[in-house]
This record gives C-alpha cells, structure tokens and sequence, in this order.
C-alpha cells in the first residue's frame, strides 16, 4: 500500500537521474556504494531495489536553533534552490553520537552557535551557496541530517573552504558518520 | 508498495481496537468524526479507509525545549506508558497556528518555558499521569502535534487539571486546532 505521508524527500543513488555523481568520500564511518547519478524526489514509496544503490530520506523543519537576530541575517538572503548557474552540488549525509542526543536543547544550542560559530560561519556564505537541510534521526533512518547544496563552478572553492571551517569546529567532534557527494548537474 | 520507514506511529480510529472512545470533544477548529474505538499501531502503512475514521500519524523524537536542570527533574520520574493501573487516556491532537512557527527557537522557548510555565506545570504531574508526545507536523499530517495521556480511574480529576491549567497559558493563545479525545481501555 502507497503511504500519503507528505514532505518526505528521497535522495536516490543509482544509474540515471539529473545529477551526475562526481566523487563519494566518505569522511567518517561507513560509506555509501558507488553510484554513477543521483535523483532527488519528493516521494516517500521509493524504495532500495535492484536499480538502486542507496536511498535516503528527510523532510524538511522549522529552524531549531537559531535566534532572532540571526534568523534577520539569514532572512536578509534567502536560500534558493534551483538557481540556473548552480551547476555544482554537494550532498552531505550526516550522523551524530549518541552523546549529542543526550544533549539538552540548551546545551546544543551552546556548542553549536556560541563554541562552533556553526551559523555565523555559514551565514558568511549565504549568498554563494544555496542549501536546504533534511532531518532524517527522526524517521529512523540511517543518518540524522542529509545536507543539500547547490553552487557556481566559481565557487567550489568557497564551499571547500566552508566545509572546512565546519569539519574543525566542537560541533563536529559528534559527528560519528559522514558522506561527502559532489556531484554535477547533466 | 510498502513504506519501510520507521519510528512512525498511526492513531486509528475506528469500529474495534484496545481503547473505547468516551468522547470526541473539539476544543478550537474542526472536530474529529465520532469512533467507538481507537488503536495505535506502530506502522506507517496503515491508510484510512472505508474501515475507519481517521488515521492520524506522528513521530518521537528528542526534547525540544527543555534544559539540563529541567531534564533532571524529568530523569527522576520517568513516563512508562502501559501500567496495567492506567486504564483511562486522552489523547489530544493539536496545531498550533502560523505566527507560533514564525517564531525563532528562543521565542517559542520563552513562551512555552518562562511565560506559561509548561514544563513546570507538567513535572508536577508526572508521578500521576504518564505521556508521550509525537510530532506530525513535519510529516505533513494535518495536526502538528499528537500528545497521549494516560492515568489511572482515581487520576481523571488531576488529568482535567492539568490540562484545565495548561490551557489557560499564554502559549496556548497559538493553539488553532485542538480536539480532546477521552479513552478507556477494554
């Protein structure tokens, strides 16, 4: 039977699909299987078969941390994806420990924002890098997060860099599994 | 095709199951349609059909809100749900309304912890009434929040008072939707 559960997103790794699949590092824990393309679909009944190497799912939330004054910053530049000239994307599964989640909203709140500068960093990249966030702990999948960004060819380097600034933080110190997908638009 | 996603609970009302419907009563917005019973099935497949009434659909997930002074309290007491004294429940779907989610994280924190006093109003109930609190909204489903209640018979009193107070509180002012469902189990 078709579930109607809505706001269910599926990142699906297999051989076809709009996005071509240029690298898949895994950072920490295990990885993900090769997969030449990936499909993104707002469908909750796809499902892992022959034709698939992974499927992951997310649905999108409020914002859990973030405060007024940071939310003004990010409102003043809004994500957007679908931009023509993003031609690049990254696709970033994460999992944090179990002693993250042990963890007091206030308390992750603290390593996040005031210890990892997590919001101020991005926020410094707002306007180069679209990105969407998809909660998956939820739902019981297999990672927490799944991270989606889009960017210009020119600016790769600035999503590096971006990427690296967050991988040094105490935040990141939780993270227990990790993926890094680069991929292109075909 | 079968959804293999998990963590999902489904609220079904319908003409059978362990819980007898004492009354559906709708405190703001619209009601639920009538059901003698309700059952709760740990499925996500579960569809409404011309068999029930309705199917409502929610997830658990970590605290929100609460802070480590709060969650010690809440450690000491901890909410078992199936204590064969607890034969009466209520549960009561909610939805709060678009200006609560326009909120930042500290808004909501300060409304629901420092001006309504809703955790505090809480623990001072939780020896007598255990609960569980299952998040639809972002599963798309049309309540945001399912809460399930249950107590003993010699409890209903303490149960109306709690939700007599909870009620009167300025974070309830957001609450557009809300229908009170009384169960006794068979």
């Amino acid at each position: 039977m078709e579930s109607d559960l809505k706001n269910i997103t599926s990142f699906v790794g297999q051989s076809y699909g709009p996005w071509s699949v240029l690298s898949i590092k895994t950072i920490v824990g295990k990885g993900l299987s090769l997969s030449s393309s990936m499909d993104i679909v707002k469908d909750i009944s796809v499902e892992k078969s022959e034709n698939t190497n992974w499927v992951l799912k997310g649905f999108t939330s409020n914002l859990r941390y973030t405060n007024r004054p940071e939310k003004i910053v990010l409102d003043q530049q809004p994500s957007v994806l679908g931009k023509p000239e993003n031609t690049f994307a990254a696709f970033i599964p994460i999992k944090k420990n179990a002693e993250w989640w042990l963890l007091t909203q206030d308390e992750r709140r603290k390593i996040m924002a005031e210890n990892s500068k997590h919001i101020e960093i991005g926020t410094k990249y707002l306007s180069a890098i679209s990105r969407q966030l998809f909660h998956s702990r939820d739902i019981g999948e297999e990672f927490d997060f799944l991270t989606w960004f889009e960017f210009s060819p020119n600016n790769r380097e600035r999503f590096d860099e971006l990427i690296f600034l967050l991988r040094k933080t105490e935040e990141w110190k939780y993270v227990e599994r990790e993926v890094d997908v680069r991929l292109k638009k075909k």
